[in-house]
């Protein structure tokens, strides 16, 4: 994890079995691998013979499942998960998922990651008509749309509702009789079909967690698809045509885990890469580089070999302080009890060091890192960060809703230096940061979304639009020149929607 | 952790607190950063006026302490705590310590880090005297001896029984009116005295836990050393002078955190040389260096640097696996679930690798690794191991207890490299260890223990000689020519007793 | 608790508090006092100006509330909650209530004491109408009512959704601003308005509850009523006037607890006249009384103080039992390890007992009681139960739904005594019961439902009638001439609707 | 549970089983027979063919044993296991029971039930000659003995120990090749000997808990006998003859199971021949009797049959309330929340009501009582104790340390019922109680300790006589005419040894 991104929360992780004796089971491996996505809650929900059995619970999957009879209550060959972050508020474990709904015709299960950009109104439209709604989440609107949907067959009820929800979103249902998949007409989440050697089919967030259950990856799923698998194997229908791929540039940067591909592209690789990109753009002349562990030690790497640099561990971070129940007291904190982050100080005294991470949030975390290293006696630290400067919120399932909390939404870079109490500072171009991930898609950016830099937002965005533009200032409006909402909102076909090229090798 | 060394345990990490009014919580930090060394049970006894409670458990730290309020009910501005490994068989959690005993003059508690040598000898004589033991441990001897002795005063009796257990120990005991550290005349394990901002006094097996508590390094304890710290201050005395530093060398290879210095030595930056020394005594035509994660990563850093190739992110370890109830069937292991380690196949694929792994135990995880890489599509596979062979048992608080279990004390290395199915295989050199780690102590091989290597074991081996000696088989005792049970142990005062020369400037 | 009936299940208890600071808290204890109403689920979801916040969870309230934490939580001065034996199958958790949801116009909670004798079509009406329902329960059914009802104001709505559901219910709901209970046409769950000291109101379904939060009796609420507590007071209104007091029978013979008044009915002495006319009707020369602990030593107590015999001690429940997770084996059980109940010898040994039992449902207990008896030694062993025979399921919200596993659907009197192995077997009349309770409503059987032992429902049966109807054989038929289906059933104003006889003084 | 001597604790409870397979699991549940004799600690010790295995903890049984592995990893045909309160206090878990002891000639487990008179002075004497106690518990002190015993054999050994522990002591001792139970010469406290149909011997305080089994009582094991189980079957010794029974009258009172009987007296028989003697000394003119639930019910039965008056339900006790982790504030107390007991209005209410209880400790659980009673309507309420007044501490294993706590050792009767606040107030009779039980052995009192209401010990008070003369004021002393310390106390041959003639025809 990142030390500033850590308070970035992203929605979920989902994955899903069909065809194998241990469908729950494996389905808690998968979830494993995909834990980084959400620590907050999980949930398991197995199918046996269309009887849908389900488990979840706050935490994480350790803690929900802390009991192999949990797991053989499960029954089943097919089975669906989530790892979730809980929001803020009310409501708490009822927002967990998958969700079970109970139907004369069959049960059905439910999961999601991502937000949709019009859930507000559905809701309303929705409720007006009737509908109540167990949880604050947007998931279950899916749901409502598809049973009302005037549509004959359970397929074009489905495509009605995806058609009707807008913003990013993976989703995985589980029917008695099929496990399906869908993703957002931009793919800003990434979703992959793999194939276990027994023949079961596996779909996963990110690539690691076809790898933790030893299957082969056989797809990536894309903008606008629906994935069904039953027992006839796999297949992929498009449920709508205006498709332009904007994945999150974040999965990249920070969410997915080093040793997934994305699109045929290394998450691993793509950091180390954008650290490389740094040292070129910002060198410096230094002792040693660091990275902030863990999520900015491919960064690190990058820089290091780039620069020529020694790449040290200069920054330690406590592995088993995750779940502690016990706090510092706000007086030792003072005293300077720290446990999540500690300086080496036998690494650092007296070296002039290159700090890598992967982004700045607030700038607290920043200027914490900078004034740890400074006590454990360096002689200067210079921070560079492998992403450029975040300024925008993401309407797409990342938990950054306003401006307000973007420290480079209200200052220059040089006055972020002086706050934060480096040497010297700086970001990744954002040139720099699409040839380093290197997607190559014939889409703008290269494919990826990058709203968060540069405020150009590939869909609208709808419910809220109106907040989003009020909450600029005169004053920011003036300041953020290059902001050009929905500059490259797809508008035709004059984008093209297939895969990136950087995957055409890989499943093709 | 290591891969390979996940196997070998050592006993504990002990940590303690004088003049805190928030003394336990504190300890509970302290022990934090030192969970690393034993994870199986954790324990801590905090004085609050000459009265001693404590509260212990089985599991980590966070699963022991739980609740707040086992915090809170440990009163006191002094305290003492301990994590440890569990041993096999039976008496389970009798065996967490500190242990505390209540005499009408006053509790004391008691807890301690090492083994022995002596140990079953001085039980047999005990229990003939009618000494009761509630545990296995080695702990409960020195209780006895010390309240056995015809000394007149406390110290005297202490000294008296220091003095009588052989071996290596590093104990940490808690009087109505005093917390004392005492240390073997080898000083096999870290014992570090530090003293935080407002005046209390901390004693930790590692630095890492006094920087985690904001306390500066005082001075480490030396072999022989006891220090006594009560309200007016500490003190330091010798109970032995014949003493000769002998520092575990596997603290150094393996068990303590990174962020430690040990003597005045970065850990991190002696593996660092280790993998650095590795390139050039065994260098390797390749296109990439891969660390196992965790604990060699910073040889791998050395040895990329050294040899010039990149330094790549080709193994992943499951940061979340640790604790998890449910565990894949044997036949998922067969199909390919595997939840600790991944290899990435973006990165190794259709390359030639080295993997920078710290020490060859059995050979099976090494097996595990290379048949991983080679899954993941990786051309070569070249192991480099940052420490020698390990070939001889320990008697002195790491859980080897014969040469059976250790592939290198039966094999060649290249039946090792045949057996892991690696393309090559390299061990570093006894004198590239001792050189890399660089203590420069005036005693053998520079004020290291490196028996596990050679077999020149610092001390006698006491109780366990007979059954050691028997189990070298002629056939061992041929291929074993370096052995020379003894060759460096202390027999005057020809070696220098003080702090290695790399301490010079830190401590003095 | 019964013997017998402990494997009759009745579906809750509802508890909630309006106008007071610590209302969880409360509500807590409120539970507490009905927790042998329900002890598979509990929950609680507080009102904090109208922000609903809720924790449910399986087992025992202490085992979902097991930290003072959850109950802070849980803010706010008006709180609802209950307890819930789980039904089998699949869902789990999401049955547990109350029921959180969430609308643009404020949240609503709901929880729901009984069973729906149209719930099935109700059901698959609003399924075709859209509706989604997340768990197996008859309470979400109300909700999709009162939603969609197209009437104007929320009581009107209210109203039209009471009309619709058939059955058997106590439902208790919290918006934003009002705390609402409603209760069936007939009546047949208890429940009850009280007052504290400081003024707040509180809703219970038996008065125990309200005893333990010292709350006063203010009035029952009767069939047809719904009360609406809010900032002002509260108001008690009719959604209907076809009513017919049939409150379930059960409750004065096993259900509510002995200290809780019904309609002005203390259940202790109703019980106590229960025997007591048991006495009179079936007298056995014997040497002492004994009562099946807990729920029959009231009964035992009338039996022995009607019969001038002694009422002693011969059985004992194991009052530490009720959660053990360690059970005996198969092979134990042979061997005469019992858990529950035992007999005492030293009482028993050479007497002629009396067994005062509250009912039989399959008989296997009262065989078990009779073999214990005269294993520890009883010369005659007469069972005499204090209701009349069980014949018939009960379709309100108590969980026997067919009549196979009633024994005395199936056999006579006298078989069912050779089936359990007693010396000689009564029941108490059908009018021995009704007199012994003494409600004197005016309604059939005193205002009291009996179906369970005649055939005569109160109201239609609906989605259970063709079931039912089909599950009685040509041969049942014959030998059940009192068989009387709707024989009671309301069919105009000809009963009276008020309240019973017994309970005028008490409320008005 | 009484509601008075809820603050008065035994010590403990111990069970043990020889030959049968299944050791560990009976042995659980024959401590669940026991659990009311401790509900603070449990622990199991097996023997698997000399290899002893334990698990202790805090809590409940239930609680301590939450997982059938629990149980499961306890393998071997042999056990004990121990059930205590907590001592207030440091310590914590390391004084719950049964320890194990590690020798190199076997292990050994030991737990124990009563308090020593001579501890304190033969722990400073061990603590002297260099012994180091882990506990504050008595029982660590036999252990001591026995190994520092100069004897020749094991059993003489033991033998030695014994004789040298003065006061109330049931030990039950595990040693590789044997089950060993031994009591002291005044047998305070009940200790059984029964039979399974497999064949296997049990142990176990009370013989409820050989009922729960299924074991048949053999013979009671009588004051300074020794009985060793092994594969040989039960052999029988004294290792004193200066022996005179006195066994404790409270077990007869309160703390053993109505189920259990003691030297062929049943418990409940016994408690209601106290409460008609009671009926007789001390009527009243009322118009019904209420005990206190659950301890005193018996006596309440006796007292109602002998006065003919109705004994009705006029208290409950809330039975999930044990547990509970929720509290009710201060506040709530004040406005009425009450857990434990509720008065029934509907039963009590205009009545004059006799409340049986079975002691009064400091009154004010009395008073609490009297009051609900009014509170709910009592029109009198005349409380009937069915045992003597308590005025003297128990030096023998019953938590009651000194006469300050007493309300009886400082206020007459009068005083105390205007303390209370009851109409009139009365206590059974010393020679009530002594006839009421029966027991009928050639010794003082029949063969009963009624020190706690007469001040006569049977034995020397040993360590603790100086500071209990002190604790007597002058004034005390006029008060206490009847005070006779060591009237009773064993001086030779004059007392009858052997079993009290109401056990004659059960088990010779």
């Amino acid at each position: 994890m990142s030390a500033e991104l850590e308070d970035i929360h992203e929605e979920c992780g989902i994955f899903g079995v069909w065809g194998h004796p241990d469908a729950a089971r494996l389905t808690y491996f998968g979830l494993h691998a995909l834990q980084h996505r959400g620590q907050e809650g999980a949930g398991i929900v197995a199918n046996d013979n269309g009887q849908l059995t389900g488990h979840r619970g706050k935490g994480l999957l350790t803690q929900v499942f802390n009991d192999e009879r949990e797991i053989q209550r499960l029954a089943g060959d097919r089975a669906i998960g989530h790892v979730r972050y809980a929001t803020a508020g009310s409501g708490g474990s009822d927002n967990i998922q998958p969700f079970i709904f109970r139907f004369h015709d069959g049960d059905m299960a439910l999961c999601h990651n991502g937000n949709l950009t019009n859930c507000p109104s559905l809701r309303r439209q929705l409720e007006d008509g009737g509908a109540i709604f167990h949880s604050n989440s947007d998931t279950e609107v899916l749901m409502h749309l598809l049973r009302r949907s005037s549509q004959r067959t359970f397929m074009d009820k489905l495509k009605e509702a995806l058609n009707t929800v807008h913003g990013g979103f993976a989703y995985l249902i589980m029917t008695t009789d099929a496990m399906i998949g869908a993703l957002d007409p931009n793919g800003f989440r990434p979703l992959s079909l793999g194939k276990m050697k027994n023949g079961a089919y596996v779909l996963a967030s990110e690539t690691c967690a076809l790898d933790i259950v030893g299957a082969e990856l056989v797809r990536n799923i894309r903008p606008g698809e629906i994935v069904v698998v039953d027992d006839h194997g796999y297949k992929i229908t498009q449920y709508t045509n205006q498709t332009q791929l904007a994945i999150c540039s974040m999965e990249f940067i920070y969410f997915a885990r080093p040793d997934s591909d994305i699109y045929g592209v290394n998450v691993h690789s793509a950091r180390k890469r954008m650290g490389a990109r740094l040292a070129v753009e910002s060198p410096v002349d230094a002792d040693m580089v660091i990275g902030v562990p863990n999520s900015s030690l491919s960064a690190a790497s990058g820089y290091a070999e780039a620069s020529g640099l020694p790449n040290e561990m200069g920054l330690i971070k406590n592995q088993y302080v995750a779940r502690t129940f016990i706090q510092p007291t706000q007086e030792l904190r003072e005293q300077g009890v720290r446990m999540k982050l500690s300086a080496v100080r036998g690494v650092v005294k007296g070296k002039r060091v290159v700090v890598i991470d992967d982004s700045i949030v607030r700038g607290t975390t920043s200027k914490r890192i900078v004034q740890l290293l400074k006590e454990a006696g360096a002689a200067e630290v210079h921070m560079r960060i492998s992403s450029p400067p975040l300024k925008y919120p993401c309407f797409y399932g990342i938990d950054i809703s306003t401006t307000k909390e973007l420290i480079a939404a209200k200052k220059s870079v040089d006055e972020i230096r002086d706050f934060i109490g480096a040497d010297s500072l700086a970001f990744l171009s954002l040139d720099g940061l699409i040839e380093s991930i290197g997607l190559g898609a014939k889409a703008p950016y290269g494919g990826l979304c990058v709203a968060y830099f540069n405020g150009d937002y590939p869909t609208a965005l709808d419910d809220y639009e109106s907040a989003f533009l009020k909450s600029l200032t005169p004053e920011d409006r003036v300041r953020l020149p290059e902001f050009a909402l929905y500059k490259s909102k797809y508008e035709g076909n004059e984008y093209h929607a297939g895969p990136p090229q950087s995957e055409q090798p890989q499943d093709q």
